[in-house]
């Protein structure tokens, strides 16, 4: 391959969505909303409907983004054969269940059918392509583009190259995420977790030692969160904020203080809690007093109001970038 | 003790700041936009030099927070004497350096010369309230009033009890610094490094291994926050977003699919790097890289232009917090 990969979606036109789940329906109702059509390949029989139902409930989200939702389902199709889903489609992006024996099955049957030009990606977070790709006859084909959930609303996009990823494809993920609004970040190693579920991880594993410990309750850890770190990295990254910290020096300066006393300090005394059976029965207390009876549903989308706002304050959403450009 | 304490401003109208560096002067700037006279003690003998030019480049924020701005200053005294500057205030606010001897002199002071109603609080980041009150004859009257930096803009306040503190302490520094417009969160139990600076330790831990890995330079960590975990975590803790990640049944359903499987699959692949000279060497010339020659004053600058954008689109400035009121 040698043609070059421009950030723009104009040979973008039509998309399989595999796998119709809450993140199928989220890329789904992105794609549309930058007008691309979709077909939706689920063996569940009862697929349209449910896709139906997550296009409706998304909807508002994508308007409050600034993309445009008329008629967004307009160019959405269903298509129960895989071979014949993807037989006439620019982008694959395949949301299957995580398990690498059907994601190998599903994928010799896409390389076979799919067009030579298009974008196969993988939205797994936890197999690497390289794994996945030892089924298929052209591996370098193969990229993982990890969402942070959900991908209609989230920026980031993992671009995970496999062992026998082609650099080509890697450039065209780029481009094509890129060009969808979305703020792709490519992987230079193949690592369980990839980087932000991993930082989740980190983190959350304090979080849960805090608790356990009787430190702070869940909603009181929830609101030092909101009140401090959290909304530092919203705004700037812990390299960032570091250096930030450092003074004039910057980084270099705080990693000689602060960064070695936390590191005889403060890393050694981490906590490594387990999820047994009293942790697990205290955070379960500790979430019914925090949330309370409201539905996670309810819930959630107070969330995503709150995170639209944030977005438009910070001119990430898409309308703005536009009005920018 | 018997009184209680409503949380308003009405019975503090002097504050002493012991310690005028970054911390102090942010604390005075809050402490006189919000109408409390302040004193400044602090042995240097350009102390008022340096706490005026501080506070003039922290009035745009405090500004752009919603705060009265005008004659700033016309409250502000400073006074090297200690045992005098502390003599009629109603608030100590303490901001020494982080030596447990140097702290224990100051509150033996503070404690003999300061009225009997006044609240003592220390910023310490780093030393329990339980070994600095070992000096003191009332050591129920300290307590840990530890600001996420800067004190100004970021809304939280960690109350620390020692073994020995009051109940009623408690209660008044809750109170204080919730009518200043803070956050405060009352910790059960005294850990080194409180909760958020756990919480950053937990997480710096693991962004300073996938750099160390080559798994993305600093730059792309950083990208990587913003773009994902850092938005989530502005608006909703690490509690909050994994109870929405487990669909319908929330928390308890996430703990024993996905919380368990990071458990078992990612907590023990977390890194545990060190500040050997190499990766020292790898920090620094990425974050030349990143950072290149903007200064790091230019850089806090913009970023807390954008905290600020941040914080008023979620409604949670000081004048958002009375205009809702």
């Amino acid at each position: 391959m040698s043609r070059t990969f421009e950030p723009d979606l104009e040979s973008y036109r039509r998309a399989a969505v595999i796998g119709g789940g809450v993140i199928g329906v989220s890329w789904a109702g992105l794609f549309l909303a930058r007008g691309i059509d979709v077909v939706i390949n689920d063996p569940r029989p009862d697929i349209e409907d449910l896709v139906r139902a997550g296009l409706a409930e998304i909807t508002p989200a994508l308007a409050a983004l600034g993309l445009p939702t008329e008629n967004l389902t307009a160019g959405l199709t269903f298509e129960a054969d895989l071979a014949t889903a993807v037989a006439d489609v620019d982008i694959v992006q395949e949301n299957g269940p995580e398990r690498l024996e059907l994601k190998r099955r599903i994928w010799e049957t896409v390389e076979a059918a799919a067009p030579a030009h298009a974008l196969l990606a993988t939205s797994t977070s936890s197999i690497p392509a390289t794994a996945i790709a030892e089924a298929m006859r052209a591996p370098e084909r193969l990229i993982v583009g990890h969402p942070f959930n959900p991908p209609h609303l989230v920026p980031l996009v993992e671009i995970v190259p496999g062992a026998r990823t082609a650099p080509a494809t890697v450039e065209q993920a780029t481009a094509f995420y890129t060009a969808l609004g979305k703020k792709p970040q490519v992987l230079r190693k193949e690592v369980p977790g990839f980087v932000a579920n991993r930082l989740q991880a980190a983190l959350f594993r304090e979080c849960v030692h805090l608790v356990a410990e009787g430190v702070v309750t869940e909603r009181q850890l929830d609101d030092v969160m909101t009140s401090s770190i959290g909304m530092r990295w919203a705004v700037a990254g812990p390299f960032r904020t570091f250096h930030l910290g450092g003074g004039p020096d910057g980084l270099p300066h705080f990693i000689d203080h602060l960064g070695r006393a936390m590191e005889t300090g403060l890393w050694p005394l981490l906590g490594n809690p387990t999820f047994d059976d009293a942790t697990v029965a205290l955070l379960t207390e500790q979430a019914r007093e925090a949330f309370g009876d409201a539905s996670v549903e309810q819930l959630a989308a107070e969330r995503d109001r709150a995170q639209i706002a944030l977005m438009r304050a910070l001119g990430e959403t898409p309308d703005t970038e536009r009005a920018r450009a």
